[in-house]
């Protein structure tokens, strides 16, 4: 009966979609399944789309209720994670809703809710590139740039659950304009929106680069030309220098075992990793005479905020 | 009986001097007392210093060792507080040093080993300006820029303790060189050494600035005439700028109840805190929908360190 038991759902809950799925012990996924969160019908409506999906999954898993430990809930925005509330949420257009109660009331089941990013970094260090690490900071670089903290094995949000904004640290005083209203943070130039700004402008300014024959420009555009265009090996270079100054930073600050690389820029693999590692290595306070800090493509992808939710359950 | 145990010594280990002190739980000081380092006599005859040093104070006060629950000892370097061993300290020229075992031996009291930095944070944490806050950052700007963590009242010191070198975060990226290799930390700018540079700077450029006619730059000069003489106003607008992002990065990683600021420029007091209270008021991620983080000066100077290290011993 005990045995039967390990099994978590995990909630990736988003603007767009609710993302659920059924996960055992050992991080496998049994089952998945998303439906939009159809945020314009209110709180309410959506804690009960999260419910019902997760009673769903559970059945269509095979499963009982009593089989399953409780709920994770990724959700956006600043969470209280001690009551189980997003205190706000600019996505999901919430102040002060108790989505923990209402899921809990709603499913029978415990729930515990946690903040996005978080629990994608909770994921990967039960079930990830993090396994097996007491200590680490994942920074997922998209549109903008998240992060999570585990320290000694529990995610770390600060006070009010409002830490951990570790894109929202400047790096460079006066720099470009952030979207949180400051100027020069890691975010506006480690982010995809970071480099493609800085790819169209050294095209703009290199009309002769290779890259200026491209319609479209993203992220990966100037990673492609790296080695056959110096215009953009100097926009790579200077992107890999400053997310590896962002990084040593928290090395310096947390010294934790291992820093993982999320999101869409960290497709660049090992050649990312590999020269981030190099300049951490040659950067970070007092050098080889602390302990190592690694750099690390995480290993989950897309599935780190389902993993991390289930895995809020078991813990 | 067990009301009379509750005395602890603390070991303030520098490179010049060994401060040591008896203090109560109230962390009361009740005798100090400090002794040359002596260093140059190697690590064991500074061990038999500081233990001769703790047994001296504590019968001078009028206790039996076995009134007092151990010797805490703050030790510049890298520290591996799990086996009381200094890893790696540059000032003393100790290289795994076992310096809590062999105090141990030589007093028969149990001892605690932390990094001095960390231990001033957690002095002001048990009995100073951070008294009744569970999460804390203390900033120390001197010579260079120190820091100290402490997360739900414990002593945040990062893997092989390493961590918390805030001083090391870069917040202009290609900036002014650091002691440790880099460019453009929080220490280039917010440290007196910086403070002294940008003074001296300000005054080459503009011989009419009133400051011109001091013989002794120091830290003080620029905020003496910063009311009266619009390059000292310049000089210290920029320096409290520059460490308003570096303790804003701190709240946004962190978001601690309180950022307290010690070492020698915080002699400034309430006016330096009030405008780096307003300046990360606004700059803090989102702004007011997240817990304050206020910013105070720290209450002990100088004792910080000592009342840490007794503090050590009581928990």
């Amino acid at each position: 009966m005990e045995a039967k038991r390990f099994f978590g759902v995990g909630i990736d809950l988003g603007g767009t979609f609710i993302k659920g799925g059924v996960v055992d012990g050992e991080g496998k996924i049994l089952l998945t399944d998303k439906i939009p969160t159809e945020c314009e019908g209110g709180a309410e409506h959506v804690a009960e789309r999260i419910a019902s999906l997760a009673l769903d999954l559970v059945s269509r898993a095979g499963l009982k209720t009593e089989d399953v430990c409780g709920v994770g809930i990724g959700s956006p925005g600043m969470i209280d994670s001690a009551r189980g509330v997003v205190v706000y949420s600019n996505n999901l257009h919430w102040k002060d809703f108790a989505i923990g109660e209402t899921v809990k009331k709603l499913t029978g089941l415990p729930v515990r809710v946690e903040n996005d990013a978080n629990v994608a970094a909770y994921g990967e260090a039960c079930f990830g590139a993090g396994k097996g690490f007491r200590d680490l900071v994942m920074i997922t670089l998209g549109t903008g740039v998240g992060g999570g903290i585990i320290l000694d094995g529990i995610i770390f949000e600060g006070n009010g659950s409002a830490g951990a904004e570790i894109g929202h640290s400047v790096i460079v005083a006066g720099g470009e304009e952030c979207t949180c209203g400051r100027r020069g943070c890691l975010e506006c130039y480690a982010s995809a929106t970071g480099l493609i700004r800085e790819t169209r402008r050294a095209i703009a300014a290199h009309p002769e680069s290779a890259m200026a024959k491209e319609k479209e420009i993203d992220g990966r555009t100037a990673f492609l030309y790296r080695d056959t265009d110096p215009v953009a090996k100097e926009v790579t270079d200077r992107y890999i220098e400053l997310l590896a100054c962002g990084i040593t930073n928290f090395a310096n600050i947390f010294r934790p075992e291992v820093v993982l690389i999320g999101g869409g820029i960290s497709g660049e693999g090992k050649r990312l990793t590999d020269e981030l590692q190099k300049l951490v290595d040659r950067e970070i306070y007092g050098g080889d005479k602390g302990p190592r800090v690694e750099v690390r493509t995480a290993a989950l992808g897309n599935s780190a905020g389902l993993l991390g939710a289930a895995a809020l359950a078991f813990h």
